[in-house]
């Protein structure tokens, strides 16, 4: 084993630790474990198998315990936690920053989470309530509560002596905010400003007045594209009244992007976000379930469409070998569509004033998308099956689907995002059922329609 | 309209832009993007069709043409940069950071290229062709140069009048660095330390020693993956002799989070995450061609094998209308795996040390959900069409093919990382192409062997 740990990369650190524990050197584990930073430890759980996972957290560092809860996600958290008695747990989570204390509290079930409240100090109850008191998913759920703050009237001098005998401040600042004597933020003052202007200035002579601040019911997600687009560091939050109530801190946001990528991601393929990439085998399958059930009433849904046309088929059997094609293409067709809107949502390219103009531009794609994969699909099955009429009846399918397909993978979201479902859930398997059903139908029927003798 | 736009949305800006610009309120526009960030402009023409973007355009401010450049996606800063001549162009880029500089000529061709640069300052071509010489996505290319230095035996007392003297410190910086005659980096300062800490004290004392520091051939997604891990706001660029050469900001890292997750999302549905919502259609579909291309293949490929089947198929027209169920299910469930095992790659939970235990956890899932499907949809089919034999028929093929789905879902992208193909472009395609062939293989096969009379 290397003696020096620190210029691995984490896989390398996966290894290594995986290697002594399966030589049963706890020791080493041990000294490993506690060399790592907290984030590195978190991963390395999340990496491990639910067996070893156990035998890992009982080497951690007690004292990094809290930390390490923070950083894993929601699975490997819970798995953790089922570890922890709730005296481990309150003296984990002692003097942990609000937002991260809700998070880590937030896998408990009622009794286990009264137990701990209980144990706790008043202030961090007081705090913690407070947090857990804005919806989740908004400003107020993600904010950190400290911030420093400064009257307009002092002068930069006193700021800067009253930062020297404060002696700290908390990570991730980059401002510090004005208040009036209500508690309403008049502005904020960059430390970059604090060391280049004059000493003798007042607090509000340098004050920035135009800072972004974020409405506490704001939606994270919001939130995460104001940061995005206005390039900040940490942003207050206020009430409805301009009271200061906390502070966002990029690294926070950076963790909502991340989330919101995943969820779409996962998503897309009928997962959710949350799943551990290590969770049990009878878990897995039971989450997975709900996906599968819904494609099985979508293939049944289609297989009844050919069921209409079985005298067809039976007559004809080079039409069952061919009525997979038009639908295949219909669903990938559409899904670009789709991804293009779905993602065009999340960025806020699209809105009432130009949807119209992305639904009449991707049903030109479909048409024109119908009209050249009509033609070359129609040439390979003639040269293929040697029948002219068959390859008519699948260029006239193919062009209808791919025309569908255009319009189901662009209104389709739309529409979702009205009724508030996120399409990234729902809308791949809503077009695929579309472009089956439309695909096997118009093939089929056209069949029955002329090719029938 | 409006007179005070500074509440609105993006959305709402957007709208209110869009109206004034269909009234012919040319004057209007012109104040309303002179009045909004650059940021925002960029959205608005992101979020525009073709015919609009180039109106809007010409009513900008030419003061903010720079930074309107670099926020917007690259193929939306084609349509722009086809509108500038070289002279416009050059005008625009003065004094902008090198790295966005490098993206924003990026979407020149060779000899607009040259005409830029022999139009520059001396100064800036120099740090541009510095620049340009890191590969693409690296830490190389997303680094500024910008940094403030400071040698280890002054006293902080010395570096706060030197930044009051300099009056500035850029955006982004939350650190300084600390180098040797060498130009090696010995440290960091946080502007907070510096705030904070004794003045007599020397630089030495108070600096940090253990700043991550980036290796400047590191790629841009592992250097997202230490931003996140370890909170931080900027970090140091050092070549091989761990000189200093620049340092990677937050917005930047944010930047790369966002492009990855793009690539990844739209990747998987077959689309170039550079696609513009608002593209040319003839440009649209040419790009959506290869996809679609890929996929006639594997169509016809699956096609070919129920062909194979062709004799049992006009036997029993029956198998035609069920076929299409056991590949779609197969699909759905590789499909799940799929992702998770892409989204474990991407966030590093995945290596050597854990890929066993995961490949036997995802075909344990593949053999269980094989097994409930098999009988619910044998059940299924036996209830619809009154033959037994047909569902065991289908209740086998389900069972292979689930269990297939599985090996294949993590197998795919673990091998695909392996020979350094994206699993999150042609991962899906792949798994799709193998449940649609041993879906439709087994099914038929098995009622060729079973069902024939």
């Amino acid at each position: 084993m290397p003696d020096n740990l620190e210029h691995l990369t984490t896989q390398e650190r996966l290894l290594e630790v995986n290697k002594a524990l399966n030589n049963g050197m706890f020791v080493q584990v041990r000294r490993m474990l506690h060399q790592f930073p907290p984030e590195d430890v978190a991963l390395i759980l999340e990496s491990s198998p639910q067996s070893e996972r156990k035998s890992l957290w009982q080497l951690t560092d007690a004292e990094q315990q809290g930390e390490i809860l923070e950083e894993l996600n929601e699975d490997a958290r819970d798995s953790i936690l089922a570890l922890m008695d709730t005296e481990n747990l309150v003296a984990a989570t002692e003097g942990m920053d609000t937002d991260d204390l809700a998070y880590v509290l937030g896998g408990l079930n009622d009794s286990e989470y009264q137990d701990v409240l209980a144990q706790m100090d008043a202030q961090d109850r007081q705090r913690l309530e407070q947090a857990l008191s804005y919806p989740e998913d908004t400003a107020g759920s993600v904010m950190n509560t400290d911030t420093i703050t400064l009257r307009p009237d002092v002068s930069v001098d006193v700021v800067l002596r009253y930062l020297r005998l404060k002696g700290d401040i908390p990570a991730g600042t980059d401002a510090l905010y004005v208040l009036n004597k209500n508690d309403e933020l008049l502005g904020e003052v960059p430390l970059a400003s604090l060391l280049t202007c004059d000493p003798a200035a007042s607090v509000a002579e340098v004050m920035n007045h135009n800072a972004e601040s974020i409405p506490v019911g704001m939606e994270d997600s919001e939130v995460a594209k104001i940061f995005e687009r206005r390039d900040l560091i940490s942003a207050p939050v206020v009430d409805d009244h301009n009271k200061l109530l906390g502070r966002i801190t990029i690294d926070d946001v950076v963790d909502i992007i991340r989330e919101d990528a995943d969820h779409t991601m996962m998503g897309m393929a009928g997962m959710d976000d949350d799943e551990d990439t290590f969770a049990p085998v009878l878990k897995s399958t039971k989450r997975r379930t709900i996906w599968l059930t819904v494609n099985l009433g979508a293939a049944l849904l289609a297989a009844s469409v050919s069921n209409m046309f079985e005298a067809t088929i039976s007559e004809i059997a080079t039409l069952a070998i061919l009525m997979t094609i038009v639908p295949s293409m219909g669903g990938i067709a559409g899904n670009q569509t789709l991804a293009l809107v779905i993602r065009g949502l999340a960025v806020g390219h699209i809105g009432d004033s130009n949807a119209k103009t992305l639904i009449w531009k991707e049903v030109a794609i479909g048409l024109l998308n119908g009209f050249i994969w009509a033609l070359l699909v129609a040439v390979a099955v003639v040269i293929w099956k040697g029948d002219v009429n068959i390859g008519y009846v699948i260029a006239g399918a193919m062009f209808i689907n791919l025309s569908i397909a255009g319009l189901a993978g662009v209104s389709i979201p739309l529409l979702m995002k009205k009724f508030n479902i996120d399409p990234a859930l729902a809308g791949g398997m809503a077009l695929t059922t579309i472009t089956d059903v439309v695909g096997l139908f118009s093939f089929l029927g056209m069949a029955t329609i002329f090719l029938r003798a």
